[in-house]
């Protein structure tokens, strides 16, 4: 099964404890379809700007992405700046240049309405509907948002919702869309709101899934390394929707593995800067790195 | 097996976003006698004032406490006062009278002087020193501290190090005494100091283990109700060693369970204001919350 996914591709310049990079491939769309593609076919839907690179699209293609709906348009392809504190909890935004993003109005090319999975990434929840509308009778459908958008565009992103199979967001995005600071009483107010199960990123600390009558929890890797945190939450959505897409169902036991794929994706994208952790990895090593989590969760009865 | 644990024994006066509690009887010493008397019998020494009512004592020895090691002192009982924020996740000490626990100086009846397992709770660790070497060859050696002694007692804390098999501390205390802000590095750093395991505590995001070459993590419990975090690290600890003390092995199987066993009565702790979540507990609730552990961790192979 192949996955559709519209979201920001942008140039990253990122400073953490650990060094810095200026201008490197970045963007939620592009670390999800990077990490995804490790497990199923994925089609993005983005914009860039003449600046892009072919080598970019090289490195996506190379990695099983359809890059046909990658429109170009004139202009910068998005900006992003970000500085890290020691600890890598902390992040500030240095600048944000939107460029060719500000007016993007994503098209989805005739071969990619037929996708049965979609994850609408990280954007406006009017473009995330249009995309949406833009699906043949999709047979799963993923968000995430923000708190920009939580803010902004309520309404429209409570329309979203209701359409909304499963919706991956972080922690403090799961306590301001339900107004609930305890995470087992947000979850329950946001599936009201319409997506049957719920992924609460938490960073270092590990996800949080809520499906059916069921609470699933995943810690974090504990790294020795850890580079730059820059792009975790999407490198874990892009795995865990991946293995779902993989799967030959999504019921809970498939959705308790595919939140440890995730995890397995979002490990290895901190121990390098930019998408240098997600690079060419052996299945073997992803293998290996989900075994790792089991060894590290495993416990025998009382 | 039984345990001896020394540390407070106190009143607490705290206040939640949930309640507000008044001189409820409180302290490291009997949250972990408390919390470790579903496994084993325990042996508490520790001081109280002549403030300390029969009912407090009763209340211990209905749960299979000894409580012949608690010293009455003219004076009164240590007192705390805390204040916790609305998230429950930052404490303000409103106040600390060290009362009868300033002159403290713990004496083993002769009766405990041959118990294999020694929980050292946090206090300073010339005491911690002193209660162990009144103890013919312990089987297991544990301790807790805090940043108090490890800013201010650094050397003796160090001497007792060498003595101690597991440490269980905090992720702030285990980042302070290593200097590391990376938990993996600081782990490594903290054995070398001498104890062979050590599990840090990390609240609501649960604990972390270190032993042999081996990690593990439990997550805390998603719970939807928290009245009171106060003493949920020594219920942790509580469960924890009187798990190991009931087990007939200390191998990582049973450091895994041992840690769950940990965390459940700790969830349990942090239900209800005081002792009260941990008040009476049939045995079937804890097998039950031990059970929902594996639920909420358990996934299958990739």
């Amino acid at each position: 099964m192949s996955i559709v996914v519209v979201g920001s591709v942008a140039f990253d310049t990122v400073e953490t404890p650990y060094g810095k990079v200026e201008d490197a491939l970045g963007g939620a769309a592009t670390y999800f379809s990077v990490a995804a593609s490790y497990f199923c076919p994925v089609k993005v839907v983005a914009v860039v700007g003449d600046d892009f690179d072919d080598e970019h699209i090289e490195l996506l293609e190379r990695h099983g992405v359809e890059t046909s709906g990658i429109e170009r348009a004139a202009g910068k392809t998005f900006r992003w700046g970000g500085e890290y504190s020691l600890n890598l909890n902390e992040r500030t935004t240095t600048f944000t240049h939107l460029n060719v993003f500000e007016t993007f109005n994503p098209k989805l090319p005739e071969s990619f309405r037929q996708t049965p999975f979609v994850f609408l990434a990280n954007i406006d929840p009017e473009l995330q509907m249009s995309v949406l509308e833009q699906v043949e009778d999709p047979e799963l459908v993923a968000c995430d948002t923000m708190n920009f958008w939580i803010e902004g565009k309520a309404d429209r992103l409570e329309e979203l919702l209701q359409e909304v199979d499963v919706l991956v967001i972080n922690d403090d995005e799961a306590r301001q869309l339900s107004g609930s600071y305890n995470l087992v009483e947000a979850a329950t107010k946001i599936r009201d709101m319409g997506p049957s199960a719920l992924v609460i990123k938490r960073g270092e600390h590990g996800a949080l899934a809520f499906f059916g009558e069921e609470m699933f929890s995943a810690p974090g890797f504990p790294l020795e390394k850890v580079a730059d945190p820059t792009g975790a939450g999407d490198s874990f959505a892009g795995g865990f929707f991946g293995y779902l897409a993989r799967s030959e169902e999504q019921g809970a036991a498939a959705l308790r593995r595919a939140v440890v794929a995730g995890s397995v994706m979002a490990s290895f994208c901190v121990e390098e800067f930019s998408l240098g952790g997600l690079m060419d990895l052996a299945e073997e090593r992803i293998a290996h790195r989900y075994r790792a989590f089991q060894l590290l969760t495993d416990f025998g009865d009382l």
